[in-house]
């Protein structure tokens, strides 16, 4: 793994990163596909055609469904879903925390029920490591567990001091199963995840902590759960500057455009969010003068692209009028080419934002974006 | 319109037709797009890529939603979904027939309420061929009524007595219509429809009374709605030697792939079917050794593509576990990449038909093909 600062702006920072299946140019949003798929249809073709530099799974599902072991067999996830560029794994430990029922924490790990069959499973940081491994995605990520943005304080120390712990657990591991001769990808990667709710020092003393540890990235986990966009900015300008400038920093589960743009500013390089892929499929749309409704009235007549200019192929062929068609008729085509559209429009807008910092204008760049955004919205 | 028998064979036709926007080879299967989409998130760019000649769209889903006066604004249904080879619309009468609530069949016409919001509409034959030249597609079809294929000898009589005058009635004011200087498609062709459920004699009547009448092409009605394919095959033997040699036969509906081998056999040009979309986003997927099921266990760890050799963009890429387990975990990419490899499954075989037909070989090939499918299934 490389990881090369190109260029800074106050803190934001414009990188290159390089990896077993290749190259990533920083900031990029990476497009979500929880089981393997991006949700409205869309395929790993859809993603070359879009322009999508990386891919997101969930450890979880894939665990549960198919099953990890049977992706092994089947050659790694890349073989599986026929995407070559790189792939980042989550832990599973945010949906053990958000969709699993009866979960029990202990210091081993979690044990919680499928939400699929009931079935009862546990997962610790051996576990969701050699679930990853099996996978075989290019960047791994530490299992950690993620309090609520409204947990106690004393709450959230003992659950921060559980996730450093856990972590030192998923660096032994990583290394162990890399040594391995079945092991599908061998160089897979192994970022760690600040947590700390929205209490600023124990973000920081949790940031020095693990900066300490050789990881090949850093991520802020448990943002994004409820606390304010100011309460999240807070956190960014608090934690960032104490992880290690030359290693990516990944912002999880984030966000709107005016996030992403935010987070640039505050230092953060990668970013994932299903926004786009959740509102496409509801017929919201994004555009540089804020989003669309297309199910709404104005557009039952409106011969114009979602965007103009957009190259994507949703708008490179296809009306507001017959996309609200679709949608109002349940066409599964109507919700495929909004979240075309949508992703197209993130990666887009990432492409826009490396240009700005490459042009040293990503300042102009966001105060202009965001004011257009906020215009027509 | 020109339409030309290039080669015969037994009763088999070998033609090409032209139409104003673009030619046609047949025999030829159309792609149903009920709602101006083919169902599975299947685009008319996609349409393009599996080299499918004609799509079909029907004109009471149009007429209820978005509604062809929409349609006509936007410029027609080619535009609208661009689509720009031939379009043909059915008349609505079926759908009429059989999804709508409390209809009543007068000499005017048929009463019903629509299935989206209960709403009283009025059909008759010039209000289906108002709405098919608002949509403007390039083949419109007669307003019918397809009685049941277990009707009573004698209103079958009756009825097919006021398919007739109903046909008449469709000629007069398509020829009205396409005086206008409004219309979406001057040049709009019309097909009559044969009809007389399961007595031959009343369809050969019928077919000659028709063949009288100077329409652009013929389709035979009212079949795979119940009766058995000996049935419908000794209908077809019946019938379709009273239908004038010089144009295109539809028939209407039909079917699987042996059905359509027979019906080629038997002289036939244009089929339609629902088959091939409904049955990929049940993971049922043809292949010249029968259909898969993909939700079998069996394809758990089998990483062949649907079918060897087939260039669709789902084997081109996926294998049949990635599929299954995308089916499995209800991913809409399933279904696409299911409802893709079918249609382009059809398209194939009816290219196959056409080359054996152009070789002087097709009983030879039809007698391989319907042995080889039936020696999987």
């Amino acid at each position: 793994m490389k990881y090369e600062v190109l260029k800074t702006e106050g803190r934001a920072k414009r990188a290159h990163m390089e990896t077993v299946h290749g190259s990533i140019e920083t900031p990029v949003f990476m497009n979500v596909g929880t089981a393997a798929a991006i949700k409205g249809a869309v395929s790993s073709a859809d993603l070359e055609e879009i322009g999508t530099q990386v891919e997101l799974s969930n450890t979880y599902h894939l665990h549960v469904r198919p099953g990890d072991e049977i992706v092994k067999k089947l050659g790694g996830i890349h073989k599986f879903m026929d995407w070559h560029r790189p792939i980042l794994t989550d832990s599973g430990g945010f949906q053990v925390f958000s969709l699993a029922d009866l979960r029990k924490i202990k210091e081993e790990g979690v044990t919680f029920h499928s939400h699929i069959d009931g079935r009862k499973i546990f997962m610790g940081p051996e576990e969701s490591i050699t679930i990853q491994s099996n996978l075989g995605s290019t960047i791994a990520m530490a299992f950690d567990e993620c309090p609520s943005s409204r947990a106690e304080r004393s709450y959230v120390e003992e659950s921060v001091a559980r996730t450093t712990r856990w972590l030192e657990r998923c660096k032994v591991k990583i290394d162990e199963l890399n040594q391995r001769e079945d092991t599908v990808n061998p160089q897979q990667l192994l970022f760690g995840i600040n947590q700390g709710a929205v209490f600023a020092d124990i973000r920081i003393d949790h940031a020095k902590r693990i900066s300490e540890m050789d990881l090949d990235g850093y991520a802020i986990g448990g943002l994004a759960v409820g606390e304010t966009h100011a309460e999240m900015y807070a956190i960014l300008d608090a934690t960032v500057p104490y992880l290690p400038l030359d290693k990516p920093v990944y912002l999880m589960g984030v966000g709107t455009p005016e996030n992403i743009l935010e987070a640039v500013d505050r230092g953060v390089d990668f970013f994932d969010c299903v926004y786009p892929s959740r509102n496409g499929r509801h017929g919201h749309v994004y555009t540089a003068y804020g989003k669309l409704n297309l199910f709404n009235a104005c557009y039952e007549l409106d011969d114009a692209p979602i965007e103009e200019g957009c190259n994507c192929p949703a708008c490179r062929r296809y009306s507001r009028a017959y996309i609200r068609h679709l949608l109002k008729a349940k066409e599964m085509l109507g919700m495929r080419l909004c979240v075309l559209h949508n992703l197209s429009f993130y990666n887009r807008l990432m492409q826009e934002i490396r240009d700005a910092l490459d042009a040293g204008t990503f300042g102009n760049y966001k105060t202009k974006m965001i004011e257009s955004m906020r215009s027509g919205s």
